[in-house]
């Protein structure tokens, strides 16, 4: 389907969530802006009617819909006949020749939202849905507490919609973050503190004010976007599941739904069960999940975020513990990786595949990287890993590793003379030369 | 089609273009790396067998090609039955709302590339099917003289085919456009001089050595990948044409292939023949097209630019003379805009759509909204303009104009006083707020 205007859903469509139940001890709660189980104090998640979901859906259905994530509608919670369809979803999974070859790997596949709509994150999949779910649940005012693709997310979807939008950060932000949430005009908040303190104030604003939290109060919805990237993964292989996946891991909240949508699709009959085996990375400076899962614990001890790889430094995961039980029983690992081998991961994957991206993009081909030469992945295994943001966002982390251009008068002599330099000279010591 | 690797081709495929032939005169050369008529000095374009495309193609079997250009690969100068498809094209074609609204428009549709894969810009087109012939004629190191998009695209998909790769650019280009093509490791060339110095260098340096200049040498294929902006636009629109096409000016290649890209689908029956109108829009401080067609001169005069839009800014542009003729006989207007109208250009539809778009697509929207304001755009003509870079590269450009973050301590008290001061001040007065 390649029509323009919004979204059309397939004939016949009916909501498929019955309701919200709590993680913990299958407590029910009717379908509003609720996201934590008042009885377990466990969070909410949204609950199918999965028999609908058989009866609606066939592998010939999903391929005739949109070219966008509405094309699993029937998997997601929303009601509204026309989403908001901004062209999210759908990004190229493309086989490595390159970077699969230096890495000595046979059947490796990068999953590319560097490139993602609107705002080259993987976080214009879970703001299309959580936005609009706001809408269908009658906020007019929507927000979020943001590590920076997010705040871009959500205000640039927000305008596209027409809702006010209040979006906080921390004050330490990459500039390209900053700008690339400004330019849609909302009201942004840059708060002295790291992701977790934002986090916490945005929880108060949240018990105050009227506002439609996209991962706060509309968690539960807003999460259920990141399932897109296990469905669309397996649909580009041809309808069937990876044996590895390769995520970078935040919350945790991306890792965990990535498996809920494959098992999702064993459910309902699209793909053949199969065991997949899910590693995450974390960076060295916020690796509170990796390094309870080194330790063999089962819970998550918060740290203090310290790391180029700001859009994952979340020190205190909500769903830590979700994935590391995840990692453990699919036989995955969770490593983390220093800032230094960050920039060469994000160098790395740019030389060799043409693919441009941010820190959490470099943690996580670090990652692999380490996994391969530990002899954690097997070259033979079809493993796919997960490139979440656009490298343009986060200019700062690599300006000084890349060299500089060789700067030259417009003549022939002077171009000459600086490729002869060029080609003495090894890339590590490339100065901006005058010739 | 939504298969990950590289692209199928539709069975029975084979190559439908014959010979070059010069634009005056029609002479004849066989299909290598020529550019230029020796005997006429015309450039040459590539000519196809019109009736073998008419049999190989319907527009079934371009909806179930790829997901990329390569659906429309029966149009393009290519014999590989895979070339490089790194994801480029099929783009969203949005039909706006809010800027519509704003406007007093009812029918307007957004192309967007500034998400196109994988480096954002319309000239990831260009430069897959320039490398794909590029490679097909053998040659190891590419090239290319550009302002910006055109490096970063080059370094990228050479970096992913494994090609050897030199790009020459203006040295004062934006930061983001400088890094966004030394990641990829190419030899880079920043060159103190405008965009048409570095063209005439690359000139020499392409009669010296033997590389593949993708836009001198190989530009005759190059530039035909310009045609798959009008050909998604058509299928886009459900197999039709617009009434109105508004687009950016630099060299007036990108404007003068939508138009050959909507006649060929006319004359292989794809579409029914319409009139369509064709606008064009340059920078005020690079404006010689546009003065051109005000003095009503066939000829353009060569200017020297100075203009925050430099992905546009070509002096000296190499088809204006058929852009010119294109805008007069389809009825259209080209205009200019200055520097301060670009930007609230670039604002105006990051606040109404949730695009972000470069400077170029900040000129595009600027002439849109002069040209409705001056009656040249019928309010129920369907009007398509097309949106050719991501602002993510050229952040300089609207730094000032966007507004600071308010910045907050992580308390709620804080929280509440920024926020009631945000609703007091005109977003235009908006400081720095510590509070």
């Amino acid at each position: 389907m390649t029509q323009a205007t919004q979204t059309q859903t397939a004939p016949g469509f009916a909501p498929t969530f019955t309701h919200l139940v709590s993680k913990e001890g299958g407590v029910k709660y009717p379908l509003k802006a609720l996201h934590v189980c008042e009885e377990t104090f466990s969070p909410l998640e949204v609950a199918y009617d999965y028999e609908a979901i058989r009866n609606q859906v066939s592998r010939a259905t999903i391929e005739a819909g949109p070219n966008s994530i509405w094309r699993y509608k029937a998997f997601l919670p929303v009601e509204s006949q026309n989403p908001i369809d901004v062209g999210t979803g759908m990004t190229p999974l493309v086989k490595s020749h390159r970077l699969a070859r230096r890495l000595g790997l046979k059947n490796l596949y990068i999953k590319n939202d560097a490139v993602n709509m609107p705002t080259l994150s993987f976080k214009d999949r879970v703001v299309s849905v959580a936005l609009t779910r706001a809408k269908e649940l009658g906020f007019t005012t929507v927000s979020c507490a943001s590590t920076g693709n997010l705040a871009n997310s959500t205000a640039a979807i927000a305008a596209h919609a027409g809702l006010d939008c209040c979006v906080f950060i921390p004050s330490d932000l990459e500039a390209g973050k900053v700008l690339g949430t400004l330019v849609y005009n909302p009201t942004l908040m840059a708060v002295k503190g790291n992701y977790d303190q934002v986090n916490r104030l945005c929880c108060e604003v949240g018990n105050t004010y009227g506002w439609g939290f996209v991962n706060i109060n509309l968690r539960p919805y807003y999460s259920e976007g990141s399932k897109t990237l296990g469905f669309e993964v397996a649909e580009q292989l041809g309808w069937k599941l990876p044996d590895h996946v390769v995520a970078p891991l935040a919350s945790g909240s991306l890792y965990t739904k990535i498996y809920k949508g494959f098992q999702e699709f064993i459910k309902t009959g699209l793909v053949e069960d199969k065991a997949v085996r899910f590693s995450g990375a974390q960076a060295e400076g916020c690796s509170p999940i990796a390094t309870a899962f080194k330790e063999g614990r089962d819970f998550v001890t918060p740290v203090k975020p310290n790391t180029i790889a700001k859009s994952i430094a979340i020190g205190n995961p909500a769903d830590g513990y979700y994935a590391l039980d995840i990692a453990r029983k699919t036989n995955g690992n969770i490593e983390s990786v220093t800032d230094p081998e960050i920039i060469e991961g994000i160098k790395l994957l740019a030389e060799t595949e043409g693919i441009f991206t941010e820190t959490a993009g470099g943690t996580t081909v670090a990652v692999l990287k380490k996994l391969v030469e530990a002899g954690k992945i097997d070259p033979e295994e079809t493993t796919v890993i997960y490139i979440t943001g656009n490298g343009l966002k986060t200019q700062e982390a690599v300006q000084e590793y890349v060299g500089q251009p060789l700067t030259i008068e417009p003549k022939l002599d002077s171009f000459e003379r600086a490729l002869e330099r060029s080609r003495t000279l090894e890339r590590l010591d490339w100065q901006q030369v005058l010739v």
